[in-house]
């Protein structure tokens, strides 16, 4: 019977021994976890008309913007909590700010509370059944900006069953520091050949390929950033016409990778 | 009900919430796994009248003596690995050694392949059901002098369920060394007191104890070196007369440590 992935050459994975993860928007749905517990904060504050997606855009956008500063090496610190509490305090205590009535009504322990809201999300409908099964075929490892305590808490959230965590505090960086995909091949033992890198932004997957990594895109709705109107459905691989040169194959979800890898000798 | 644990006082362990596990004896049958398999490779090279449970152990004592001279500061490798092979090659090609007339019949691949004999380890009967129930209540996390790529392989091997792999690969060294235990919980973003460290060695104890961590020791055969004939079950409590003061509870399997918790608040 013909595989229904004949756009993605098997030969693309062949030999791949472990898969590492980006997990913000791509293994977890992010922004609608974080936004469905900034509504609940919000009425228990009665703070009304405010778009919580834009205040978790802008929030995210900060994010990769200082961890690709400090992963160049600017000053900052490397666990995420810390960085996701002071970007929230720019958000909220700046004048001028759209969201700057929310400022007098956190108390720093209620801040915190907030930032944790990241630790908190569920996966998308499809992760928790595609990496359970492709952890029967490969090693599958977190491979993310987010803490250890971050990625830990939302795995046993969500029911992630990771063979190992990487975070990127490990390595005291961020994605896209070489250093990070470096090491978390090394310690597995693994030259990069023999890793995957699995992410929903052309981004990770290019610094993943600049250190020979293969590499795996997959679409989620309204996540990449850096592509035109964050349409996902236009992204391919460089198998196919006007794909990006640095993505080996594309896939819908993880179910549709594990049935990629399933077809593999 | 009574409860059958009132020798384990629960306020041992009140307010804990991550269990550091020592792996090696403590959740796996290192001996047991170990001689298994050198058998086997001895049976495809006729070799025959060895007592692989004496090699076994001496590659376990040159290992444990190793890594602790390397944990206070000698050079050496910190990836386990590396070091196993080491000493894999001084026993097997040392003159006048007991094993000396295996070291010409293995080659550099056979000698990785018996090295790898510790990543393939099987947990004692109790393991995996105690870490799935004690999964449930807080969160689980190996650390092991193990090298991360054993300690991923052993997990998938054995099913060992963890939250966290924290090799002291990650922190370039070996236990004892306190920076260990103190960058573990730091990374889980606990205090030493929410910390318990589980193991099977009433010297792992001890360090972990020195870092503010409440300690748990588990009875397992044959297997602590550094109490009289290897009898774990001599070993009892603080509260206990002429228990070690710093061992807080004594348990004789993760399943009865579950209980124990299972009991908390």
């Amino acid at each position: 019977m013909e595989s229904p992935y004949n756009n993605k050459p098997r030969a693309a994975l062949d030999g791949v021994e472990a898969l590492f993860f980006d997990v913000f928007g791509t293994v977890a749905d992010l922004r609608g976890g974080v936004v469905r517990q900034l509504e609940e904060v919000a009425s228990k504050y009665s703070i009304q008309s405010v778009d919580w997606n834009e205040f978790a855009d802008a929030w995210r956008i900060q994010y990769g913007k200082i961890t690709k500063r400090i992963s160049v090496s600017a000053d900052g610190p490397t666990n995420l909590d810390e960085l996701l509490r002071q970007i929230l305090d720019s958000l909220i205590d700046t004048r001028g700010s759209t969201w700057e009535r929310i400022g007098p009504l956190w108390n720093d322990e209620e801040r915190w509370n907030v930032t944790r809201f990241w630790h908190n999300i569920s996966g998308w409908p499809d992760s928790v059944r595609g990496l359970s099964e492709l952890k029967n075929r490969v090693m599958i490892a977190a491979l993310s900006n987010g803490s250890v305590r971050l990625l830990v808490d939302m795995a046993k959230y969500a029911g992630f069953p990771w063979d190992m965590v990487f975070s990127t505090e490990l390595f005291e960086t961020y994605k896209p520091n070489p250093i990070v995909y470096d090491s978390a091949a090394k310690l597995l033992n693994l030259p990069p050949h023999k890793c995957a890198m699995v992410a929903a932004h052309i981004s990770d997957l290019e610094a993943a390929k600049g250190q020979g990594y293969r590499t795996i895109y997959v679409r989620r709705p309204n996540e990449d950033f850096a592509v035109q109107n964050r349409d996902a459905t236009t992204v391919k691989s460089k198998s196919e016409a006007g794909g990006y040169q640095h993505i080996d194959i594309v896939v819908n979800s993880l179910i549709e990778l594990a049935d990629v890898l399933k077809d593999m000798p």
